[in-house]
This record gives structure tokens, sequence and C-alpha cells, in this order.
């Protein structure tokens, strides 16, 4: 099997992680962080050991690591609270995935917020100018990017956008889901209020945490409620950070999973693995580009992307070329990534793409199995 | 060291558990059900068998499983679904954990919902009659009980609590936390139409995978959106399920650990795991009645219990208690164990209880260190 789904899950991982994992649950698989003991204080360790390795990462140390299970609810805590505290106009990529864009229609549904769409032209860049001009036109309260897009893997210019965002006062969030630990932002910028991070995703953790940076002034009243073995008398969330929005038992071993994928990225360095995606990205697209039955989408010359290319193949939906490359033993994704609006925008709506995306771990037999499945479809078509 | 904090988290879990969790995030650790390659499809057929495996367990073929990180999410999601479809009155046990009664609290003060408690006698008997006097003069919406208090483990009689709030048309929770795969409950009864079930706890398995079996037919309104990899379009949460209540990326990992853990609490049988829960639990109380400065909370003759005892210690607060026992390498939870409401009830409020909790791996040398400890308490007052 040839793995290019890597922006669904990156496989595999760092075999740090797996021997992490598996060692300090065994050993140190108590509660964290509820009782007294020893052993809770080893798992306390590694947790704020982990939230520093996150705030190194991104040169954030002021802004408040708050983990969450997946990062979809880290969106979720984060939007509906914004939202809650009185957010009426959101702004959003046009690359956002249903993570973001279901939650907002579910407001936008009950007359709560109006949803606009930031400018981009049609060489796919982030129209500033123009997006001065709809801020000028309808005052932003809230904006939402993507850092890297999930379906073509366009790189926004986040500090600009969120520059320019709040000089109009908005709050600001950048989804890294695709990016933390590959492309290099500084979090600790004051322009940025929230950045939500997968573990599983580019950040090569496991399964089951993620979670999400924030300027800890900001006012995010709490969705989600319950125990947090502190201030337990309290009936309200307790007002302390990260105790406020981190209810229930913390994933231990998610935790510790992360705690080795990070250390691994900070002996790689965020440099290097990025110029190993660009590497990989540019190979991948190499190879694309000698069928001519194959068109990649959302691919310029000049802009900045991180490894994921979506195609069409001519003459066949995207889901069926799906499950011939998977029959092959390829694995990609197909349709539409989660991201109908990124579809719409990239004239790719309902059928959507195939969707190719590389990682540190790609390997050369992967794209030779690559090659010869793609020389399959060119001999049966 | 010996561990008595079962109640917050099981430890060790069975061998089987960590193996399989290893092995099968190595070879299988891709997406599960996104994509349409091998590798995903296998991760999904670990899913569903687990989900099977579930409804066997808990007798419930026809119930859904839903997914959720944590058990503290699925009463969230349960929990505020049901306020929002309308629920006013809302019936809870004495004993409610922080992960039912901050829910409840948040939408009290916004003055959507009154909430009351079940009538309990002095001698912890669930008083049936009485409530059926409560419900008559104030009819119940919602009512939710824990199934095994996590204070005291007293365990409450469901089914017929259950069967009286469905007289009266109410929506009913049990919060299985405390018992799931411990003590048998016939989940597939028509009376139930949600029980919860925290995959780290009494079922086993690792952190980061819990969640809830529901009467399909009832009204559940999702409180959280996202992408869920299916009808992708749609920016409603799709209505199937399980779909609609699991968006994002599910815990594969997670999954695995629960997997191996139901396959390893099949063969034991939950009869043998709680008739050895009860041996563990009586060897305790034979151990904590030697020493006379200790003096138990919540234990009544006749009564149902899970392996969890809470106690005074006389001239020492709870907090010092459990620091001295933690010194002397003894893991157990002080305080108010996340449920300020239960030690109202139990008069142990504000300064809480020490806890211990025993579990299936509790040895001869736990008791032993436990002997130790005390005795040192003892000879030390």
């Amino acid at each position: 099997m040839a793995y290019f789904d890597n922006a669904a899950t990156t496989y595999p991982k760092p075999n740090e992680v797996y021997s992490f994992m598996d060692s300090f649950y065994r050993k140190y698989g108590g509660s964290a962080g509820r009782g007294e003991y020893a052993l809770a204080n080893t798992a306390k360790g590694i947790i704020v050991e982990t939230r520093r390795l996150l705030q190194d990462l991104l040169h954030c140390p002021a802004k408040q690591v708050i983990f969450a299970p997946t990062a979809t609810i880290a969106l979720n805590m984060i939007i509906q609270g914004i939202i809650s505290g009185g957010a009426k106009i959101v702004y959003i990529s046009p690359f956002e995935h249903n993570a973001v864009t279901r939650i907002l229609y579910h407001f936008k549904q009950l007359g709560q917020i109006a949803v606009k769409e930031l400018s981009v032209s049609e060489t796919l860049e982030y129209d500033l100018d123009r997006m001065r001009y709809q801020f000028d036109d309808v005052r932003p309260d809230f904006v939402i990017v993507s850092h890297a897009s999930n379906v073509i893997g366009l790189v926004a210019p986040v500090e600009d956008i969120f520059d320019l965002a709040k000089r109009y006062g908005a709050v600001t969030l950048v989804d890294m889901a695709q990016t933390a630990g590959l492309v290099d932002l500084n979090v600790g910028l004051d322009t940025i209020d929230f950045a939500v991070f997968a573990g599983h995703k580019t950040l090569l953790g496991p399964t089951g945490l993620s979670g999400f940076l924030m300027e800890p002034s900001i006012v995010l009243p709490p969705v989600l409620f319950g125990g947090t073995g502190y201030d337990s008398a309290n009936q309200n969330m307790p007002n302390s950070l990260p105790e406020k929005y981190e209810m229930g038992t913390i994933n231990t071993i998610g935790v510790a999973g992360l705690n080795a994928s990070l250390k691994w990225i900070g002996r790689q360095t965020v440099e290097k693995l990025y110029q190993l995606d660009q590497l990989h990205r540019n190979r991948l697209l190499e190879i694309l580009s000698g069928y001519d039955f194959i068109t990649t989408i959302g691919v310029v010359e000049g802009r900045k992307y991180v490894g994921i290319v979506s195609c069409l193949i001519d003459g066949i939906s995207s889901d069926s070329a799906g499950g011939i490359l998977s029959s092959k033993g390829i694995a990609v994704r197909s349709g539409l990534q989660c991201s109908p609006l990124a579809h719409k925008r990239l004239g790719t709506f309902p059928a959507g793409t195939v969707r190719f995306s590389v990682g540190s771990f790609t390997e050369d037999k992967d794209f030779a199995e690559l090659v010869t499945a793609l020389d399959y479809i060119a001999e049966n078509m």
C-alpha cells in the first residue's frame, strides 16, 4: 500500500511516537492531575511539558495551550463561544472545512450571524486591498482562516489578513490543522487570538488529542461543561486557564504520543520538514503532469502550498478514480474532502476531486507504486 | 505504588489492550471511514466491530452506539441537546458528578430549566413511592441517574426509576461511567433512552474514547458540528446515525484499545468481574474497619455497591490524608471527587473524603501496602 492520504491523518508516525505511547501508558497510565500520588504527578509532568513544547514550536510562550480531543471540538468551543459572546459578522476564507462552515451555518440559520467570504483573486491570491473595502463596508467581528486548504494545500497569508482584521477590532482564529509543525507561523503575534492544531495531522501525533492556543485576555464563554478536578465546589466552570476549557479526563496516552512527536519535530526542525514536504509535493506534481488525462486543480505558480494536490481524471468521476486507485493499493481521498465551500470556489463542486497528500514518511516506493497505478489507468482508459 | 484510584481511570489495563493498540496503530493507523482504500477499511472494520461488542455487552442490539471522546462530551451532547429540544424539568440523583451538574447549572442560570433531586432515604434507598409524588407534583421532562456514585459506589435501581419516569413521558439518561462492563444492566429496555459509557474506566480501555448508546427514535438536536466524511455537501449535520453526532476524526487508536478490552471483558464475563470487584471491596472495607480513626461514609448494609469506598480520617483533613497516603505510595483521590452535590447529601461537604477504589487488577501486594501505610498513620497520629 502507498499512503497518499496524509491530509486525513499522517501515517506512519515517527517510531518514537508509537513506542513512547506504549511504554508511557503501561507505566504511567493512572489519572493525571486529579490525584496527588506520584503516578498522577508523572502524567501531569508530561502534560505540562507538552504544553511548553507546543508554545515553543509556535513561538507563543504567552499564549495558553488548551487541549481538546479533536480540532473539530476545539473549533466548536471557540466559534460557538465567540458567537455566544456577541460576534455577528463572521468572515471566512473560501477554503474552510465543514468543521468551520457547519458550525457557522447552524448560527446563520438561527439568524444570529452573517457569514462573508474573504476576497481571493482568480489566481488564488488573497486580495488585501479588496478585503479592506469589504471590512469598510461590513465591519468584521470575527475572522476565521485555514492556514492551508485541505483540498489544494494553498497557504493563506494569515499574518497580513489578521493584521488587517485587528485594525477593525475583529477576533481572529487560524485553523492550523494542515500546517502546525510543518509551516512556520508566529502564533505569538498580538494579531492572532486563537490557533487550532490537530495532533494527528502535521504534528505527527496520535488521534484523540488536539486543541488550541489562545490569547488569555480574550473573553471566551465556555460552551462545554463538566468536571475539572479543580475548584469542584463551584458549579460554574472555573475561571482559571486551562481548566475553564478542559473538562473531563484528559487523554493521557494521546498527550504522550504528541509529546514524542513534538520532540521529534524539534529535532528535525520545521524548516527541514517543510523543505522535505516541498520535495515530495514537487515529485508528486511531476508524476501527475506525466499523464495527459490528469488535471491538477488550484495549482498556481508563485503561491505557497503544503503537500496536498487535488486533481480531476478525464472521463472518470473522482469517486470512481479513488476506487480504482484504492484497488491498486494507492490510498487517496476522493470527493469533497469535507470542504464543499472550497470545491464551489474551485469549480469542482459537487463531484469533487481526487486528493493526493504526501507526508514526511512518503518514500520512493510509494511514488513508484503510484506510477504503476497511474500507468495501469492510462493503459485501460 | 499501590493503585486505589480506579474510579478515576482503571489501571493497569489488560495486557491485550496495550499490545493491540500498539500493533493496530502501527499497522492500520490511517484514516478510518473517510478514504476507500484498504487501510481505512480495516480501521473501519474495527470500529464496526467495537460498536457491536458494546451492543452485545449492554444487551441492546437495537440501540445506536455513538462514539465521543469523553463521557463528559457525551453528556454535553445529550443534556444540551435534550434541553435545546425543550426539556424544562430535569430530575437528577443526589449523587451526580459535575459532568452533569455543571451543564445543568448553566441552563438553570439562563432560566431555561428547573433541576430537582430524586428522593433518596436516610438509609440511601431510592424511594420510589416518594418519587411518584414528586413526579405527580412536578412532571419530569428529563431524568438523569448515575448508575453508580463515583463517591461511595452506591448503585441506583435504574430500571425501577426509569420505569416510573417513562410513565410520565420523561426522557431518560443513565451515566454508566462507573459501571459499564462491571454491573450488568439491560440497556435494551424501552425505558432507557440514553446510556453513557467511559471507555477508560470500568470498560478497561484507554483514555480518549467514550460515548453513548441511544434509542434511535429520540429527537436529539446536535450541539456540536463538523465534518463527518459523509454527506459533505450538506451544511446541516447529516440526519443518519451515527454520523449526526460523530463529527471530526474518530480516535482509531482508542477504538482499537476499547475493542481489545471489550473482548477481554467478554471472556471474563461481567458477572465474574463484578464478583471479583465485590471481593476486593470487602477486603478494602475489612482493612479500613481495622483502624478506629477511619470512618467509612455511605456504607449501608443491604445496598448494592461497586468497589468505591469513601472515608474520613479523624483529625486530618481529607486533602492532608490523601497527601500522606500519596507519600507512602498509595494512590487515592481526596476532596470532592468532582461531585460536590453527593458530598452535600452525605454531609461531607466542603472538605470531602478520601476515596479508595479497587479494580480488576488490584492485588494482594496492593492491600499489603495499604495496611503498611495505614499502620504508619496509626503510629504517627
